[in-house]
This record gives structure tokens, C-alpha cells and sequence, in this order.
């Protein structure tokens, strides 16, 4: 199935489209709005209508989308309808945190390693999950993990990327606090979590 | 100290200019100019001349910015030329996580209050804070608290949420994975981490 190419801004919305409707699912609704969809998620109406244009799915006026099938559909887009793994680089105490989350199983992704080098963490488990070294970053594409969180120091992020484009690594959610330069391009997300807060006083 | 009014765009970049700026300082570099500044940021440097021109900083042709004037200016528009003390909401493991992590006082950020409804975890200590309870909320103001992290289950996240309102609470970093509706308008920064990997599959 082809799509029109869908925008950066839209995509990044679709995981919260797909919440929302998974919820709904949970409360029997078959149908909602996109008036409906926008006061719940706090955006206006149009543009849930836009971006949900994108990928073929069209309200009906004075019924609303259907609820499983727009589901289905978002989750196809983000390719979401089947388990993504994905590897933790580094196990300190944020990404010790990110392991035990329980909003990564919702959308069907899957911590499914966990990697350090720090000898006094190799062996141990992180719930179900054994810590290995991080040499053993080249294993990853014949494990099937294409995704990685990368919650290393600053100073270990940019080599530790590089060795995870090499591992054919195909995505990035990096919470180290630096800008990434890899060698071939990957999509990379960055959280910078002391930034996002550092943000909110300007605005007191 | 009057300034044009700066985009919420350009807004969100100036803490990664500080840090930039920062690190600048202690590698003993006292100029900058945009475009070296763009090659380690990964932004072009049109961009960041704008941005920087928004509150004045201009660089001298052939000489760049000077380190620490510009970094001196980007901590007073963002408010972060004093300590800023912040509460956080629930001390789950990501909250946990969030009271050690070493990035906040760089940023002059302090989180110098845990809260949480369990009682089985009030009263006992995360680092140097004792845990207390959530119906503490309304001591914030008289403690100059006027920022949240809120790292609560989505299902208490709203009504959390009118209660730091109430309380003074003047900006939210909210963790949790939902849309917040303040009574009063007071600025949200949205992290929704499952949602934010869940978009890097599509990439793939």
C-alpha cells in the first residue's frame, strides 16, 4: 500500500491519534468525531482531519471516524501492527526506569536487550531483562533490534552511535544530552530532558 | 530589560545554546561563530543567527559571539540566572530516576520537593529528599516552588494538575502519557517517551 508522503509534524502526532483511539476501543465507543477527538487531545479539529487525510482515513460528516478501523490503519502506518524491538543502551538509573515503563508494550515495542559497560552491571537483570556488555551491540541485527534508546553519557554518544549504525540500528531515541552525528543517516529523536524543564521558566 | 517577543521556536533551542555556550566556557574558548556553532548543534547557521538576534546577541563578522556575554544573555532570557526550584509528582521509577539525574543544575534547575500519594513510600528519602505527601501541593507557593515535573499514572495526571494550578504551580514538565487541561493557562511541555519511539519504526 502507498501513501502520500506524510509530514514530519504529522507523524509525530500519530502515536497520540493511536493512544486515543486504543482508549476508546477500551470504552466500546465505534465512532467519534474529529471535534470529539480534538477537545481530548487539545488540538483543533482541522488539523486532526488533515493529518488523518493523509493515510486515506475520512470521517463520515455526522458519524465520525471509525474507531478499530482508524486504529488499525495508524498502527499500519507506523508499523506499529507487529512487535519492534528495541535495545537499551545504557542501564543507569533513567534507563533502569525506561525498562519497567508500561507505556512501550501499548504501541507494541519491546525493550528487548539491555546493554552496558560497566562490569558491575553485566550479568545482573533488570526485571526479566539480563544486562550484556556493550560489545555485544554487533549481535543486534541477526536478533531482529532495529531500535535503540541511547541513555549514555554525553562523552559515550557519539561513538556508542556510530557502533549502533554499524549494527544496522535504524532508529534512535536519544536521551543523552548531546547532538549525534552519525555516519549513515538514521532517524535519531532527541529528549533532553534538563532542557525541556529549563524551558518552563521563561515563560512564569 | 525589554525584548521582541521570541518565538516558542526559538524558545526551545536557547537551553541547547546554553549548553553549548557552557561547554565553550570550560574548553577555555572565548568566541564562536555561528557556523561552527551549527556544525556541533547539527542546525544551520542562518538559524541560529536569527535566533541569537532575538535578544540581541550579535556576533562580529570574523570574530563570532563572545562565549560568555552570550551565555550570560541566554540565562537571563530564560529566567536561569537564579536557582528555579522544582517539585516533582510521583516517585515512581521514572521520577525516581529524574531526582538523580546530573543534567538539571547545570541548568540551575533544583528539584527540591518529591511528592507522592503512596503511603508506603512518604516519608522516606530519594538522595537528600524525604518523600511527602501529595496534599502537600498547597505548602509550594510559600516554598517558591513554581515548577512541576509530573510523573504520575495518566489516570491522576488532570486532577494533579488543577491542584499545582491552585497551588501557584506556573509551568509542568508532564511525563505523563496524556493531554493536560489547566483550569488557568500555565505552560505545559509535553514528554510522552513511549510515544516519541513509537514514531521511529515509520522511519525505518
Amino acid at each position: 500500500m502507498k501513501y502520500r508522503k506524510i509530514p514530519d509534524e504529522t507523524i509525530r502526532r500519530l502515536p497520540m491519534y493511536l493512544r486515543a483511539f486504543s482508549l476508546l476501543r477500551t470504552e466500546a465507543t465505534e465512532t467519534i468525531s474529529s471535534r470529539q477527538l480534538a477537545q481530548r487531545l487539545g488540538l483543533n479539529s482541522p488539523q486532526i482531519r488533515k493529518d488523518l487525510s493523509y493515510f486515506g482515513a475520512f470521517g463520515t460528516r455526522g458519524v465520525g471516524y471509525p474507531v478499530e478501523a482508524t486504529a488499525r490503519r495508524i498502527r499500519q502506518i507506523l508499523k506499529l501492527n507487529k512487535v519492534q524491538k528495541a535495545v537499551l543502551i545504557g542501564a543507569g538509573r533513567l534507563g533502569t526506569a525506561l525498562v519497567a515503563y508500561p507505556g512501550f508494550s501499548s504501541f507494541n515495542l519491546d525493550i528487548a536487550a539491555v546493554l552496558d559497560n560497566d562490569p558491575k552491571k553485566i550479568g545482573k537483570k533488570i526485571g526479566p531483562i539480563k544486562i550484556e556488555n556493550t560489545d555485544r551491540i554487533s549481535t543486534l541485527k541477526k536478533r531482529d533490534i532495529r531500535l535503540a534508546i541511547l541513555a549514555v553519557p554525553a562523552e559515550a554518544a557519539q561513538k556508542t552511535t556510530e557502533n549502533l549504525v554499524k549494527a544496522g540500528i535504524r532508529g534512535i531515541l536519544n536521551l543523552s544530552p548531546c547532538h549525534l552525528k552519525p555516519a549513515r543517516p538514521v532517524k535519531i529523536i532527541d529528549i533532553d530532558l534538563a532542557s525541556q524543564l529549563g524551558i518552563l521558566p521563561y515563560y512564569m
